[in-house]
C-alpha cells in the first residue's frame, strides 16, 4: 500500500507551498478512508482484491453491457461476465469484438494478457451429469483467473465407488470444488476423505422435495464432514472465485 | 377374512328363525363394511391390519392413558406407548402393572405372550451418537414386534469407510432403517450399496440450517440412489412399524 | 458375492508364482473395498443392487443422453431413462433403437430379454384423476422390473365408499403405492385397511395452499397411520423401485 | 336496527327547536358511519354481531384482565375468556365473582343469563385423545353461546371405521367441526359423508413434519372435498364461534 | 335416509323366501356402510352430499373431461368443470352441447334442470377490481347452486368508507364471501361489521412478500375477528360451495 | 377539512326550513363517518390523504383499465399506472390520450397540471445495475407526486468506497430510498451514514438463496443500524410515495 | 458538519509550522473518510446521526453492559438499553446510578439533559391489548428521543368503529406508528384515513398461523394502502427511532 | 500415504511364507479402499485428513461422552468437544483429567502436545458484541488447531467507519472469518475490501425476521461481493477448521 508515502509527500509539497490547501483538501476528498485511490471502477477492484470486477451478466439490458463492455475492452485485464443469454451475447458481441462465449456455462469471456496458471491444482468434482453446466461455470472461471480446474464428473454417492475410485485425484487437490443437486450428499462425503478445503456448491437440478436446490444447500451447510464452505445456489463462479482466492498464495 | 361365512351363516339362521330379524339388523349395525367384526379398538386392529393399536404417548394426559391401559391390560397382546415421559410413565405404571419403560428411546411396553421371531434380519444403522435414542426406538420397536433388529451405531458419511467396513452386514439384511441428523447423507450412501429396502428416519440432531430435521428430511426424499422410503422426523416406531410390515411373509 | 473366493485363488496364485505382485498390486487397486468388481457404471450396479442403473432424464442434453444409450444398448438389461420429454425422446431415438417411449408418464425403456415376473401384487392407488401420470409411471417401472402391476384409480377421500368397495384388492396387495396430491389424505386411510406397506407419493396436483406437493408430502409424513414411507414429490419411479425391492425375495 | 328512525326525530327536533344545532351536531360526532351508537365497547359489539366480545386471555396481565373483567361484570351478558392460564384465572377471579374455569380447555366464562338453546345440533368431532383440549375449547363455547354441541372423540382415519360407525350422528349435525392434528386427514372424509358446512380446526399435535400444525392446516386447506371452512391452528373458540353463526337463524 | 326400512324389508323377503341369500348377500355388497346405494359416481354423491360432484378441471387430459362429461350429459343434473382453459373447453364442448362457459372465471357448466333458488342472499366482496375473477367463480359457482349471490366489488381497506357505504347490503346478507389478495385485511374489517358467517378467499394477487397468496391466507387465518371460514387461495369455488351449505336449510 | 363548516351549514338550513329533514338524511348517508364527502372514488381520496389513488395495472384487464382511465381523464390530477405491461398500454392508450408510458419501470402516467415541486430533495440509492427499474419507479414516481429526485446508481457494498465517495449527497437528502436485491446490505451501511430516515426497498434481483427477494427483506428488516422503513419487495413506488409523505410539511 | 472548517484550519496550521506533518497525519489516521472524527462509538455516532448510539441489550453479558454503561455514563446524552431482562438490569445498574427501568417495555434509560421536545406529534396506535408493550416501548423512546408520543390503544379492526372515532387524532398527527400482532390488518386501514406517513410494527402477538409474527409482517409488507414503512417484528424502539427522524426537520 | 509400501510388504511376506494367506486376507479386510488402515476411529482421521475428528457435545449422554473421552485421553493428539454445556464438562471431565473448558464458547479441550503454529494468520471479525461467542468459539479452535487468531470485535456496518479504521488488519490476514447475525451484511463489506478468501458465519443473534440466522445465512449466500464461503448458522468451530485448512500449507 502506497497510500501513506504519497500523503506524506503532499503534506511536505503543501508546507513548501507547492501544493495549495484547495488542492490538498480536494484530493483527499478524493481518496477512499485510508487514502488509497480507489475512485474508479474496474482498476481498483484489480488493486484491492487482486482480480477485476466481474459482470453478473442477469438482469442488465443490452445497452447498459455494451456500454460497460466498451469501457474495459480497451484494457488488458480479465473480461468475464457470467449467466449471460446466448441471445444476449450476441446483441452485446460487437462492443468487444475479443469477447468469446461459452454456451453451456453461459459464460462470456476475454481472457487476460500473459496469464501465469498457478500451481495448485482444484478439482471440479459433480454429483451427476445434469450439474455439469455449473461445474463447467467453475471450471471454466477458475482457468480464466489462473488456477488449473481438474473435472470429475458424475461420481454421486449413489455408487460411492465410483468416487473411492479417484482417491489419488482427490489427494492431490489444493481445493476442491463439490457441484451437486438432489440431496447434495456428495459434499460430505469427499470432504470425509480429504486433507484440503471443499466448496460446495448446490444446484437446482431435482424436483419436488429438492425446491430448486434448498435440499442440497441445507445439506451442505448442515454437514457432520467440518472443512467446507458452501456458495449460494447453482453458483458456479462464486466457487470458483473462492477456490482461486484459497489457492492463490499471499505474499 | 372370516366375515363371509360367517354372514351366511347368520342368514340361515333367519331363514331358520333362529336370528330375528331385529337381532341380525343390529349384528350388522355393529360391523364395519364388507362384514368383518371391527367393532371395538385393539382386538380389530389386530384382526385387520396383523398389528395391534399402538398408544402415541406424547399430549396424552395421565388419566386418558390410565384409562386407555386398563383396557388393554386384560388382554395377552402387545402393548407400546410411544414418545412416553419418565414422570407420566411412574404415574400410569400401577393401571398395567407389567408394563415396563426403557428411558433412552422413551417407550413403555408390555411384550405379547409367546412371541415369535421373524427370520429376516432388519438393521438399523445410525450417523452419529446423537441419534442413538431415535435408533434404538426403532430398534425396540422391531423386536416387539417380532423382527430381529441388529444395530450398527455411528457410521456417519464424515468417514465413509466405517460403513464399507460393514459390507457383509448390510448385504445380510431383508430391510435397513437408516436414523440420521444434521445432512442425513447416510440414507443415501447406504442405499446406494445394498439390494434391499431401505426406510430412512430424519432426525432432529443438529443445529442452525439442520432446522430440527428439515435438512435431512429434504435430503431423504431428494435422494439420488432410489428405494428409499422417508418416515417422519425422529420417527424411530413408524420406520420400525413399516420395516416389520416389509419383514413379514404375506401368506 | 464371489469376491472372497477370487481373493483366495489370487493369493494361492501369488504364492505358487504365477500372479507377480505387482499385477496382484494392480489388481487390487482396481476393486472397491470388499473387493468386487465395480469399475464400470452399469454392469456393477447390477450386480450389487440388483437392479441397474436408471437415467434420470430431465437436465441431460440430447447428446449427453445419446452417448449413454449407445453404450447401454449393446447389453440385454433394461433400459430405463426417467422423466424425459417428448421432443428430447425423438432426438434421441435412433441412438438406440429399441427404445419405446410412454408419454402420459414419460418413460423411454426397453425392457430386458426374458423377463420374469414376480408373484407378488403391488396395488397403485390414485386419489384422482389428475394423478394418472405419476400414478403410470409407478406402474410402467414396475412392470419393467418385473412385479405385477394392478392399478385402482380416483379413489380419493371425497367419496371414502369408492375405496372401501374395493376391499379384497386392497387386502391381496404385497405393497401399495398410493398416488394423492390436493390435501394426500388417501395414504393415511389406505394404510389403516391394509396389513402390507403402503407407500406414498404425493403429487404436485392442486394449488394454492398445496404448494406443489408440500401440503400432500406433509400429510404423508405426519400420518397417523404407521406403516407408510413416503417418496419425493412426483416420483412415480422412487415409488415402484422400492415398492419392487419389497416385493423381490432377497436371497 | 333503530338508528334511522332515531335519527328522523333528532332532526324533527333541530326543526322543532327542541335540540339545538350544536348538540345534534355533538350526536353526530358521536355516532359511527349510518348512525348506530357503537360507542362503547361491549354493549355494542352485542348490538352489531349479536354476540358479546370474547377476551383474547393469552398476552394480556393480570391487571389489564381484572380491569375488563370488572367492567364487565356489571352487566348480564355472556363473559368469556380464551386461552387463560390456570394461574392467570386464580389472580383475576376476584374481580368477577361468578367466574368459572374450566383447566382442560383454558377458558374462564360466565354464562349469560336466561339463556336459550338452538333447536340445531353442532358435532365436535376429534381425530385422536390428544385433540381433546382443543375439541372441548369448541364444545364449551357453543353451548355458552347458545348452541347444541355433540362430541364424537377418536374417530381418526387409522380406523375409518370407527367413523363410519357414527354415520347417523354425522347426518344429523347442522354444522360439524373437525379437530384434527398430525395430518389432519379426518376433515376431508367427513365433508365427504355429510351434506352439511363442516369447520376445520388443525391442531398443533403432532410431532416432526406435521410442524405444529401447518401439516393438518395446509392439509385442511388444500381439501379435495369441497364445503370446508378452515380456521386457524388450535382456534377451538375461533371454530365454535362461526358454527355458532350458522347455526343461528338470521330473522 | 330409507337404507334401514329398505334393509328391514329385505330381510323380511329372505323370512319369506322371496329372496334368497344369495341374493341379500349380492344386495349387501352393493351397499356401502349404513346400506345406501353408493355405487356410482356422481348420483349418490347428490343423494348423499345434496349437491352433485364437480369436476376439477386443471391437470385433466381432455380425453379423461371427454369422457366424463359423456356420461354426466345424459342425467339433468348440474354439471360443473373449474378452472378451465378456454382452449380445453372447445376441445371438449362436443362432449357435452348444452355446456357454457364463462372465460373470466374459468367455469363450464350446465345448469340443472328447473333449479329453485334459495331465498337467503350471499354477498361477494372483492378488496381490488384484480380479485374480480375470483369473485365471479364463487358468483357463478352460487347461482348454479340455488343460491342468490349479490356482487359487491372494490371495498378494499385502502378507503374503508366505501364500504361502510353499503352497510344495509353487509346487514342483509346469510353469508358473505370475502375475496382478497395483497394483504387480504378486508375479510377482519368485514366480519367485524356484521352478524352472518364469513367466508374468506386470499387470492394471489399481489407481488413479493404477499407470496402468490399466502400473506392474505395467513392474515385470514389469524384474524383477531372471530367468525371467519377460511378456504384454499384462488378457491371461489368452494367459498361458493361452503356458502350455498350454510345457506341452505337442513330437514 | 371544510366538513364540520358544511355539515353546520346544513343544520342551520333545516332549522330554517330550508333543507328538507329527507334531503338532510339523504346527504348524511353519502357522507363517510366524520361528515366528510369521500363518495367517490378519487376525489376524495385526494382530499383525505392529499394524493390521488393509484392505479395498480397488474391483473386488471384492458376493459377494466380503459373504464377507469376514461373516468379520470376529465379531471386535472395525477394519473399514475404502475406495473404496467407495454402491451396492455398500447391496448389502453386512447382511452387517455395525454397519458405517456416508461417502459423501464413500466409506469403509465399523466402528470397534474402545474405541478409544484416541494424543496427536499429525495436519493434514490441501488446497488447493483439491474435494481435500476426499480428504483426508476421510485424517482419517476417521486417526480409525478412533486418531490425532487436525485438518483445514485450502482454503489454497492461489493466496493463500499463508492458510496462513501458521495458523503455530501448522503448528507444532503431529506429522505434517502435503498434499492438492492441479493443480500440487500446496502440499507444498512447507508443508514449508518445519514441523519434522515432511510426506506428500503428489496429487490427480485439475484439468484439461489436470494429468493426472489426475501433475502434483502429479512436483511432490510433485520437491519442493526434503526431509522430504516422496509416496503415490499420490488415496490420502488410504494418506497416513493413514502418518501414523499414524509419530505411533504404537514399543514 | 464542522469537519470541513477544521480540516481547513489544520492545513492552514500545516502551512504557518504550528502543526507538524507527523500530528497531521495522526490526525487524519483518527478521521473516517471524508475527514468528520468518528473514531470513538458514541461521541460521533452522535455527530453523524444526529442520534446516540443505543444498546441492543438482549445477547449481551451484565459485564459488557456493565462496560459499556460506565463508558457512556459520564456524558450528558441519551443513555437507552433496549430488550433488556429486569434481573440483568438490576445487575447492571450500579454501573450507571441514573439508569432507570420500565419492566413493561424492558427499556433501560437515561435522558438527557435539558431535552427539548419537537413539536409534531407521534401517534401510537394499537390493535390490541397485548401489543402495548411494543407500544410502549415505542412511545418511550420516542419521548427518550425527544418527540411527543401521543398512545392510542386497543383500536383493532375487529371492530373499526372504534378507530373512526378518533379522526381528529388521525389527522392531526406528523407520523403515525401501528403496532398490530395477529393478522395486522390495522397499518393498512389507518394508512387509507391519513396524510401521513405510517410506520408498521408486526408484533408476535398471536398464535398458529400467525407464526410469531409473520403473518402481520407479510401483510404489512403487502398493503394495498401505500404510505406504510414496515419495521422488524416486535420492533417497537425501531419504529420511533424511524419515525423521531421523519418527524425532526434536516438542518 | 505409507500404505503401498506396506502392501508391498505384506505380498512379499506372502512370498516368503511368512504371512499366510489367511492372515493376509484379515488384514486386507480391515483396510478401506485404497489400501491405507484407517479401521479406528481417530487414529485414521487425523492421518486421512490432517486433524483429529471432534466430538460433536449437543445431544451425548454423560456416559456416551465419559467413554469417548477415556479413549482418547490416552493419546497425545487434541481433544475437542464443541458445543458443550458447562454441568455436562462437570460430570465428564474426571474422564480425561486435563480437559480444560471455556464457559463462554462451550468447548472442551486438551491442546496437543509440542504444538507448532503456522504463520498466516486468520482474523475473526464481529458484528456485534453479542455475537462474541460464536467468534470466541473460532478463535479458540483455530489456536488449538494450530492457526493464529486474530479478534476484530464490534464493527458492524450500521458505523462502517469502524472497519475502514482496521485497514491494515484486514489486508495482513490470510482467511478472515465474518462473524454477523442480525442481517449479517458485514460479511459483503469485509470481502469487498480484501484479497483473501472470507469464512462468513451467520449468528442466532437477532429477533423477528432474522429468524434465528436465517436472515444472516441468505445475506451471506447471495452477495453480491465473490470470495464467501458460508458456513452453518452459529457454527463458529466449523469456520475455524475450514479456516485452518485453507492457512494450512499441502504437502
Amino acid at each position: 500500500m502506497l497510500s501513506e508515502p504519497l500523503l506524506r509527500r503532499w503534506i511536505r509539497e503543501v508546507q513548501r507551498g507547492r501544493r495549495s490547501p484547495k488542492q490538498f483538501l480536494e484530493s483527499l476528498r478524493r481518496l477512499p478512508y485510508d487514502n488509497i485511490g480507489l475512485a474508479k471502477l474496474d482498476t481498483h477492484r484489480l488493486l484491492r482484491r487482486g482480480l477485476p470486477e466481474v459482470i453478473f451478466g442477469e438482469g442488465k439490458t443490452t445497452q447498459q453491457l455494451r456500454r460497460i463492455l466498451k469501457r474495459m475492452a480497451g484494457q488488458g485485464s480479465l473480461i468475464l461476465v457470467t449467466r449471460l443469454g446466448a441471445e444476449v451475447f450476441e446483441a452485446i458481441q460487437s462492443a468487444c469484438p475479443k469477447l468469446r462465449y461459452d454456451p453451456i456455462c453461459r459464460l462470456a469471456f476475454r481472457p487476460k494478457r500473459g496469464k501465469l496458471v498457478l500451481s495448485g491444482r482444484v478439482l471440479v468434482v459433480t454429483a451427476g451429469t445434469a450439474d455439469m453446466p455449473i461445474a463447467e461455470e467453475a471450471a471454466k472461471t477458475l482457468e480464466l483467473l489462473g488456477s488449473r480446474a481438474v473435472r470429475l464428473l458424475d461420481v454421486g454417492v449413489a455408487g460411492v465407488h465410483r468416487l473411492l475410485d479417484h482417491w489419488q485425484l482427490l489427494q492431490r487437490a489444493r481445493v476442491i470444488i463439490v457441484v451437486a443437486g438432489m440431496e447434495g450428499a456428495l459434499a460430505s462425503v469427499v470432504a470425509g476423505l480429504v486433507r484440503c478445503p471443499v466448496i460446495a456448491v448446490p444446484t437446482s437440478v431435482g424436483y419436488g422435495a429438492s425446491f430448486q436446490g434448498i435440499a442440497p444447500l441445507l445439506t451442505m451447510l448442515s454437514s457432520c464432514t467440518p472443512g467446507i464452505g458452501v456458495v449460494n445456489i447453482d453458483n458456479g463462479f462464486g466457487a470458483a472465485y473462492l477456490a482461486h482466492l484459497i489457492n492463490r498464495p499471499i505474499n
